[in-house]
């Protein structure tokens, strides 16, 4: 109930947090209380099988290429994860002439070609396995695929950027409900990684230190793994978003060693458990927030990597689209405090 | 049937346009042909009256403190549209201290106090009448009553920009059916803007012109008015997003005088109508992309205001989430194209 009261005698603020270098703001009295805040569409859980879904085992063929494996024998059926090329890609990786920039194109802009790879990790062989259903070695699995494939991409020159992602629920852009998670690998950096750099920079410029490695807030605190801390930010763009943030400075994600996965496994299957069983199972989003591939060594002490966990509770509108600057009604310190909070029954 | 042999034929791109000064992907394999867009969440008419509705005709008193009303005379009844304070206000107007920056708050980052003004617009009295159902010279009334407000605004010295903004659609973010638009002046410059500001100026130190005069290619235009154009901007971040520029170079909206403004109700009208129809009456956001109240004379050259409206046809993803870069399945060209062949019937 402390939340409540916190709640209720707050002021609105306006918050901005180094590393997303956006200002954010916070407004209370368009709130419930921090607990109230359920997802009005939750997400059901997957039926046993479906025969017609392309990412169960057995329907491999109806699947765009498959980039490998694990087990990697490509022979062996039983395999536990793939990734393959998404057959809808946003970007072609048969482009001939990938980022030649386009002349005279008759408008103020720029544009170069749509190069690079889009590709589809499928989580698990079964099609009622949802992530947080899976053991953190399982999940750590994951992760390592993840690295295994940006370390094949690091080595195509032209792309800057590799994005992981996850969408879980339609209404969080998921078009196929068996579990998956994507990598889209860009040749540019985008504005969010730009602007992340140029706040996390002017950051250490001031006070000689990187702004997650400052992250220590016990207000702020979820929970801890032995390598990782979960964390609601400091300015959460959305209600209850999380960050999980190696303890250790680092700035690629793919430098993550096979031990810290499984680690980083567990520490995320009990955000989702606890976001899951306090929010109604809501549809979210989760990403991995890297750097980008061609680091310089004077930007490595301020880079460092994360993963940002978003439920999907609110819809966005003009002002958000407008403006880039998001109305909050949790404060993060009382959406942690919930989050911390949450008692999850023993898995059986 | 142009469009469609020229999506099929298009390879992805990546566009970037100085004024949102961000990196969109052009993907036309994921793409229905661009005459097939239409929403699954079409907005019904609003029923004839809603005796439940505060913003209605006679519920005057179940509003928030009114700011002022047209006609001016606050004991006429009869009124056409009427500004009052959002009765769940993101910002707070009562803060005793506007904007103090607070100290030693113990993570990396900034907070400032709440204070600001959220203001709604009541559109009309008639809870049945959406804006696409008024006239030029009605609509233009509103952009009075905007600027009217901008301009009463404009003296608090700590307010630094005004976002005037309209949802339309529950999933759009509108919480009232009843038409209206809002206003939410801020004691901040937000990431948005400073990025066009950033973008502008750039293209502006290249070629010594402003990005947005220079807008007048013939692939992109929709309609054209006596003051404005109606464009699909080159590198459109949502699928059928439309700006309206006002042809002479202007900072800000509320330098508008008010022929102008019926001039602009016009071609916002056309624009609503035809978006109505070709998308099947999709939910829809505009907003007033203006400049920052105190622009430096230097920054005059290249600061540009126009209206930008997005229907909302897609959800966004963990992609756009985390990278801020959008996919967009339709090339500017072909929307603009589908967009200026839309056949309205004639208004009844």
């Amino acid at each position: 109930m402390a939340s409540q009261s916190q709640n209720a005698c707050r002021s609105p603020e306006l918050r901005h947090d180094p590393v997303t270098n956006r200002w954010v703001i916070f407004s209370p009295s368009r709130a419930k209380r921090p607990t109230d805040f359920k997802s009005k569409n939750p997400q059901n859980s997957n039926p046993n099988n479906n025969s017609s879904c392309p990412f169960c085992i057995g329907n491999e063929h109806e699947c765009a290429p498959e980039i490998f494996r694990v087990p990697s024998d490509l022979n062996d059926p039983n395999w536990k994860l793939r990734v393959i090329e998404n057959l809808y890609p946003a970007l072609s990786r048969n482009l001939e002439c990938p980022c030649e920039e386009k002349q005279d194109i008759g408008f103020p802009g720029q544009v170069i070609g749509g190069f690079g790879f889009h590709d589809v990790v499928i989580e698990n062989p079964v099609h009622s396995v949802q992530l947080c259903d899976m053991e953190a070695r399982e999940i750590g699995n994951i992760f390592v695929a993840y690295k295994k494939r940006i370390q094949q991409i690091i080595s195509v020159e032209s792309i800057k950027y590799v994005q992981v992602f996850k969408n879980h629920g339609a209404s969080a852009g998921a078009s196929m409900s068996h579990s998956h998670s994507q990598i889209l690998a860009l040749p540019i950096i985008p504005s969010s990684v730009s602007a992340r750099l140029d706040g996390t920079k002017e950051y250490f410029e001031k006070t000689g230190k990187c702004s997650l490695c400052e992250v220590r807030a016990k207000e702020l605190l979820i929970d801890e793994s032995t390598h990782f801390i979960s964390i609601v930010p400091f300015a959460a763009t959305f209600p209850f978003e999380t960050w999980i943030i190696p303890r250790v400075h680092s700035s690629h994600f793919h430098e993550l060693d096979s031990e810290k996965m499984v680690d980083l496994g567990g520490l995320l299957k009990l955000m989702l458990r606890k976001i899951s069983l306090q929010l109604n199972n809501p549809p979210f989003n989760f990403m991995i927030q890297t750097s980008p591939l061609q680091v310089k060594e004077s930007e490595s002490c301020y880079t460092h990597w994360f993963l940002q966990i978003v439920p999907q509770l609110s819809s966005v509108g003009g002002f958000e689209i407008g403006t880039g600057c998001y109305i909050n009604p949790v404060f993060p310190e009382d959406a942690a405090q919930v989050m911390r909070e949450v008692n999850l029954p023993v898995e059986g």
